[in-house]
């Protein structure tokens, strides 16, 4: 008999980070943490097999957060799931709708759609969107944006599908484990990078490393390294598996050019995935 | 009999934003929004002479809807502001705490202090501090985390000063007009470029523009350009003014290898400015 693997999300039950947990693994054992830090924290202690942590929504941008949490616990990025975001307006049919409780990122994706049909309702941050749909299921006059999932784990009413200003809504989730996963054929590499010196072209010196060998970039995000305003640190995402010869080389001459380097890991790119 | 030079910042009064704006323009007369992209739209219409709005913090990173805001309304960056940040807790003695409310971004500086502190509160996310502060003066059992200014404004005690996790807490403002600042002697440019071509080395090559020219980037941050997932823009400051020939000359040729850029302007940066 074979335990199920378990993978930690931020819940309660009924979040996008379920979602894609349940995608990246059906049949495992989902548990539920109250904060993405506590999932990184599970992960770390090996409490979990695996995590599933938002990272960057096509229209709202990085997760500040779980970036900084990257860096802080001893964690490997193992892999990447997209999944579709749909919000939908989830309430009682014949209600007033007074407050509209939801996800920051939420909130902030369906803002002008929000701000036309409901001028004077007030919009409230909570911790997620399958927490405002649970706290709308229990207060008058409240409605919640949240998944479809939301409304029938929480016995609302869908009032209105798909409300963000953008139609195009994807989610990116990594995987965290605490093992490096090994190449899978088409995968990614993430690093976390200070440049201790602050002479110009610094950051170009360090690109060079990988424009020479052809190595792709997929994303170069900057993060406050909370030491002074105005310095940065870089979280750099590119084509290859740190093993493949070019990749370990363009990483080894990085580190000579940087204070620091954290290799987060190479995964599979979620678009080589038969699933997305 | 000159008129007042009218400011406009997110409200309510006491928010940061109006430190910011009167550090900036002590005798200004300041206009009060709902929100930033008021402030924006206001300062396109020409309803007031400056917008003031936060851009990023030393913790927390960019505030992304500002950036995004910068590439929606035709105005231009003037000028910027950088306040040091305090945030203190503000309620009634001898009260028990259940409810902390403040903006997302300052719940998210106090986290660590408030998750030992006060283990069972709920942290609820409001608009502004101000509004968290004005929220507790009316609500039982609640806190808020706010600026000493707005305890005053809003007749409620210190409880305890500066709670933020990480003690050194600047936020950086950015003024915004209708025209373009002259030259000022220390200056920083903003840039927004979108490279429509996905090759190895596409942001590498833009850099260079900027590296064989000397001239110092001090920002680049990447957005989602919401066309699609994995798709950005990129914000880029550097040193220098727009009129300078060899300024010029690099965003000339960025231009001709982007598929956009947009000039938000050039300004006199804050360390230049003799009260910082």
């Amino acid at each position: 008999m074979s335990e199920k693997v378990k993978i930690g999300v931020l819940g309660p039950e009924g979040t996008f980070s379920e979602k894609a947990a349940r995608k990246w693994n059906s049949r495992a054992e989902i548990r539920y943490f109250e904060d993405i830090s506590d999932v990184l924290e599970a992960a770390q202690k090996g409490e979990i097999d695996s995590g599933i942590v938002p990272v960057e929504n096509s229209i709202e941008g990085s997760i500040g957060m779980t970036l900084d949490y990257l860096l802080e616990y001893d964690v490997k990025v193992t892999g990447e799931v997209v999944i579709p975001v749909k919000h939908c307006l989830l309430g009682r049919r014949g209600e007033d709708i007074r407050v509209i409780l939801s996800h920051p990122q939420a909130l902030a994706q369906c803002r002008k759609h929000l701000k036309s049909m409901f001028p004077g309702a007030e919009l409230r941050a909570v911790e997620s969107t399958a927490r405002a749909a649970e706290m709308a299921a229990k207060a008058r006059n409240t409605a919640a944006i949240a998944s479809e999932e939301s409304a029938r784990r929480y016995g609302l009413t869908v009032l209105e599908h798909s409300i963000a200003d953008m139609k195009e809504n994807f989610t990116r989730f990594l995987v965290i484990g605490k093992q490096f996963a090994p190449p899978g054929g088409s995968d990614k590499t993430s690093i976390i990078v200070y440049l201790d010196e602050n002479r110009p072209g610094a950051l170009y010196d360090l690109l060079g490393e990988f424009a020479r060998r052809s190595i792709d970039l997929t994303k170069i995000e900057s993060r406050p390294s909370k030491k002074a305003l105005g310095d940065y640190l870089f979280y750099i995402d590119f084509k290859g598996h740190f093993s493949d010869p070019l990749v370990r080389e363009a990483i080894e001459n990085v580190k000579q050019k940087t204070g620091m380097l954290k290799l987060l890991g190479s995964f599979r790119t979620a678009d080589s995935q038969m699933d997305v």
